[in-house]
């Protein structure tokens, strides 16, 4: 009796000091858009910090990132050993994490990496929370955060594929500039004011003018007319849910909007789902808000989900045209859901799973 | 032999005639941007106008209209008889065309009515010249315009109709916000000033603001979930086609966007087409310009289609989620070929087809 006691109290006492534990953090590409937010997003949520250390590449070094209150240095990416660091959030591209991940790794840091590099190598579990947290089990050193487009449409479709399962999806996307950059912010906003102006508009993030414009191209054209963006959303979701059987078709399209991605969803279930149904599950789901009859309007904006950490549904429909099928608009904040919040998470669930080692 | 070439000539010179007929022709709702842009086509194209009559409401009756070096003054509506018209064409929306089209009619003018009023009435063809010329032989004095989004999509799906046949189409829209009016294009101009200037943004067109945002209603909510604009792109299809069969499942979304409507198509078809025919068979049909890889770009934008006559269609792909579907993506001049260019055609046709009667 009492030796069982002493023994649950010695579990408890390693969980307490399990969820005391802090830890030596660093985020890689630091000055960007992700990578500020990574800053923010950690500070704010409180992540057990023991340090936090910025990096960036030669040009941007030196430079101060400010977040929570907190001022902070920006280092040398190229000088950094990874030694001390327990866990390295990265969002400097992919050329970088090319470069960086192994040297972390070796150091015996986990690296989270939100680039396409390692996304779709069969030992790099690509993980979105909600959806399949349990891959973080198998991890080798590296975790993939998916595309931001797809990582919003995954966190929908679970509760459905768990539900009544998921034969086929057609999305279109409406997808913000942020995505490209926060030179695209300044290049939206730039040719606004020129077009407004009557001034000649110039074009350098994009190959054609994205304000008052729409451009169906993100990322280049492969030989069957695809885009790199629509191969992502086709073949990251099949991963992240471990099922070849799910068919995604995707057509992906810039919009002049600053934040936060919109996508039109026809979701084709195994077995018929009501509207109603539809509706009640979503609005229990992990991650999800649902903008129903009850809100102001019957769907989100890219408005009213930036800076907002869940994937935003409204406009839940039953399909007229086929009998097992739903229509949905969905809207999440691109820089947090679609990357950096989603990257912190999963640094929560490895510690939560203790899972902090190469 | 004499008789023979006797008769030919009686029916030649009938055709002559015919031809040179000019016709009494009004515009109806002529200040707004779709009527306006009817008298700008009509005299650009050389319409066969004996005269041009244009009326609007008792608010802007008095108002001058300039188009192709001519200037007209706008009459009220209110005091037109209607008499010694042949060809109305109305852009002054549903209200307008409830009152206006029967006394135009009772006094023998063919009513060409670009509003939703008479759309789905058996009665009434609902005509995009490229797809069903033919139905325009029943009118009974009036002929429907169909809805903007669904010309441009009928034009692009009837030579893939004809040539493999389709079950069902699923679409989503990016609507500018030309299609609301001209009230709309002043508000979100002076939206994007606002929010690049920092002020405080008022929405008056829109539910909510549109500017560097989206909105997924276009019209008013169905208890179904369905917004009118979607409806009218479902079932305007079935009966362009006079084919219950083709199934549609619409998003419809309106785009901070001046002019040019833009939509995402995924079609399946009855029997497979590769992307290479489709490609081919688009080339080569009615009103329709195709962006290839030979153009800079292998898709059009609004910018691209503003002021033109053609629904431009780019980014042809086999679907990989589907054995026989295509997915591609189309662009055209909502207030042109979404509205008055469509209505003018119609009127084209009917002088072709000798129809110009009630």
């Amino acid at each position: 009796m009492i030796d069982e006691l002493f023994i649950k109290i010695i579990i408890l006492s390693d969980l307490v000091l399990q969820m005391m534990k802090k830890f030596n953090v660093c985020v890689l590409g630091a000055t960007g858009l992700v990578g500020s937010e990574m800053v923010k997003i950690l500070l704010d949520r409180n992540f057990p910090i023991e340090s936090l250390t910025l990096l960036a590449s030669k040009r941007t070094a030196g430079s101060i990132v400010s977040a929570a209150g907190r001022t902070m240095e920006v280092k040398d990416a190229d000088e950094a050993t990874f030694e001390d660091i327990d866990i390295a959030l990265f969002a400097g591209g992919e050329l970088a994490s090319e470069i960086y991940a192994e040297r972390a790794n070796r150091a015996g840091c986990v690296v989270i990496d939100n680039s396409s590099f390692f996304r779709m190598r069969p030992n790099v579990p690509l993980v979105v929370p909600e959806v399949n947290e349990g891959d973080l089990e198998r991890h080798k050193g590296i975790i993939a955060n998916p595309n931001c487009s797809t990582i919003q449409m995954a966190v929908v479709l679970k509760p459905i594929y768990d539900a009544v399962g998921i034969k086929r999806v057609v999305v279109s996307t409406y997808q913000s500039v942020s995505g490209t950059g926060r030179a695209a912010i300044d290049e939206l906003k730039r040719q606004s004011f020129d077009v407004l102006s009557g001034n000649e508009v110039k074009s350098e993030c994009y190959p054609c003018q994205i304000a008052f414009n729409l451009i169906p191209q993100i990322g280049s054209f492969d030989s069957s007319g695809y885009s790199s963006e629509e191969m992502k959303m086709i073949f990251e979701t099949k991963k992240i849910f471990s099922d070849d059987s799910i068919k995604v078709a995707a057509t992906t399209v810039r919009v002049p909007v600053e934040r936060g991605h919109c996508e039109s969803l026809n979701i084709e279930t195994v077995k018929k789902i009501s509207k109603i149904d539809a509706e009640r599950l979503l609005a229990s789901a992990d991650g999800i808000s649902l903008c129903g009859c009850s809100n102001q309007y019957p769907y989100p904006t890219p408005l009213t989900c930036a800076n907002k950490d869940d994937v935003f549904v409204g406009r839940i429909r039953e399909d007229l045209s086929c009998p097992n099928a739903l229509e949905l608009w969905i809207s999440a904040d691109n820089i947090r859901k679609g990357a950096a919040l989603n990257a912190v998470q999963i640094a929560e669930a490895l510690i939560k799973r203790d899972l902090v080692r190469v």
